[in-house]
């Protein structure tokens, strides 16, 4: 377990770049196709909340069934992103960090500082 | 660069945490928000491909810009996820892989091999 | 304004074709990307209440420009259904009328009173 | 059926108003929740088309069960648009309208002909 919780983004990439060319399914996995993929699991994930308050959605972490379906559509979105990332050579991990420095720009602590918007 | 690539899932958890909580924006980070968020980011990056096939979507990669949009857009779906794991404490590097070995029993690459759909 | 409220469902689909002609746009318009299209405005009008309460959500009404937004952003998905519908033959009013028959049915008033789930 | 084919929005809107009232489904049909379902129908409605060609998206139609699974999930997304104009009160023919004219203005048929981006 604690080994596993130490894969790096690229060795996850591996997993996923090796279970898509042994099913020959690289022709699906254009950009196109994983990016409408990546839509339909995220609202996957959103179904489990539909009709819940933000508190009922918190509650739903004490009941194993619900939080092991939040775990699998989460997990359904990350592996597509992988293979998106796979299919057309981004790395992941620099996109995520420059990402997060552009949004610490955009958003200061100072301003932004218990509100989403201005 | 080299020492990024092998960052692993955590430390991007982490970075995605202290984000967050120097907004204080735990209050917005709830699962149902955060799920609509991976929603609205998941359908941004489909945008880029809208109207295109999926051969054009592949011609994409050679255009700088576009591909800075792609890469933008995949690492804001990310980092939500990321957002969620941390805010309901979901092992997210566990959760890929139990997922992928499901889909291997799930599409056994003999039976799907080259087809999406049996 | 009276008129206008009593526009058919056809009706508004042949304005929506009449657009996609006069721009020559049949080839966009196939199945795939306006359901593409369909999803993209869809969160775009969830973007709308991101990291709002459902109360707030309801509150947003009374901002005038807020309430145009939403009225923007749902009109769009209207039109890109119109147009779907307009592209592969669907009669959306019977669709409609006949999915609310089976909606009735799935879910009896009696036992679903009050409640999303059993 | 031709009686129905000229059913307005309005007359819609009010058997959608009447199924919801039934179930007092009020509480769940505030506009957040609603945009989470026209995203979640949409998404299922998007799923029809995944891993096919544009090309292979138009000849579903000559399939019957896949035809009436896309009418299905287009009367999905159309329903819970009608429930959110419902619940905050939009005209939506007139909202129809109106963007269809904002439209014409933003994409002068023109310069658009035969092309979706210039």
């Amino acid at each position: 377990m604690r080994r596993r919780r130490e894969s790096t983004i690229s060795e996850l990439a591996s997993e996923v770049e090796r279970f898509v060319k042994e099913r020959k399914w690289e022709k699906y996995h254009n950009p196109k196709d994983i990016a409408e993929g990546i839509c339909v699991e995220a609202s996957e994930l959103l179904e489990l909340f539909l009709w819940r308050t933000q508190i009922e959605a918190f509650e739903m972490i004490d009941d194993p069934v619900k939080f092991r379906e939040i775990e699998e559509e989460i997990a359904d979105v990350m592996i597509y992103c992988l293979s998106l990332a796979n299919s057309i050579h981004i790395d992941l991990t620099n996109a995520i960090l420059r990402k997060l420095e552009s949004n610490k720009k955009k958003y200061p602590a100072e301003e932004y500082r218990g509100r989403a918007r201005l």
